[in-house]
């Protein structure tokens, strides 16, 4: 070991502390505030544990768990993009590109290629693990809203068409969960707290 | 799939958005606030990816993964004890055994008692993986009061002798990077940020 090259890992873990500090439009449950990328990138992770059996047969779920933590860490440089905020998202790729080639890079090469790999497959929505992990980061946004009484949807208003757009991945990914969103959105239709149109 | 068994995980993961209102004593390393125990145990994910090349061979990343994910659970319920709180340590395992009793068997039976054994084996520190994964916990924290200039030592007067008792995991599990720590101390203790006794 050189210590070269545990002062980079050191450095990467320092400056990955900033993703504390990057805040989404999702609410905690008790609307005490907004959730922060880091937060939610465990609470994924959690998610995983408890609904790795919706997903298809032969899920490798350790590469799922390697998925969600690294997937937002490019927000650092690269802020958090609404959901529905259709601007924000002609140039959130490229913004995000700058960002993954700046914080992988503080590691030692073999580490970053090897982490850049796992954002870029989350981002590729191809393998069954990145398409159960997006699928859970659209669950879990879709739970805080839930717990929070409204959240993101009633603060923006946002309306069924965006929510069921937006939940597509989990229809395709975790189609058992499916009748469950659906009752969610129905049910926060029903109190206004998604705009029907 | 019964309705039940995902209505029993959904009310788990909801409740588990309890941990990120739950505070530590380190603060984040810009120093705005505390930092919580849900990005914590983010960062410790992120830690353990970036570090286990430091683990003995053989080490199961993936059940380090679970375990860290799951071992501050039980916070929710029975609070962040501090590390240097004497008095905070003498009920803190009834305190979380009766707070593990309670979150877990939120689950379904079979996932909370393959998700207690996670939480059963952090608190043992006996597997590579549980030791691995306490040394990350001790060193991150190690990180946050770097990053932060001084952090929770500074503020609650920690000496050397307990920081280093503190830090014993990382000397047991991860002795590659022990000089690494022992730096980190003799600067803070040289800047005053330790207390030398």
């Amino acid at each position: 070991m050189s210590n070269e090259r545990l002062t980079q890992q050191m450095a990467f873990l320092l400056e990955a502390d900033k993703l504390k500090t990057i805040l989404r439009r999702t609410p905690l449950t008790d609307n005490s505030r907004q959730e922060n990328s880091a937060e939610h990138s465990w609470h994924l992770a959690l998610a995983a544990l408890t609904l790795s059996e919706y997903a298809p047969p032969g899920l490798n779920l350790a590469r799922v768990l390697e998925l969600v933590v690294v997937h937002d860490l490019v927000e650092i440089d690269a802020g958090d993009t609404f959901a529905y905020d259709l601007k924000g998202h002609e140039d959130k790729a490229l913004r995000e590109q700058a960002a993954a080639d700046r914080l992988f890079s503080l590691l030692p090469h073999d580490q970053a290629v090897q982490l850049r790999e796992r954002w870029d497959e989350f981002e590729a929505h191809t393998t069954i693990e990145a398409k159960f992990a997006n699928a859970l980061d659209r669950l879990q946004a879709l739970l805080q809203n839930l717990g929070a009484g409204g959240g993101s949807w009633s603060a923006h208003g946002v309306t069924r068409a965006q929510v069921l757009r937006r939940m597509g991945p989990v229809e395709d990914a975790l189609p058992e969960v499916w009748p469950f969103v659906i009752g969610i959105i129905d049910r926060y239709c029903a109190i206004g707290a998604i705009a029907e149109s």
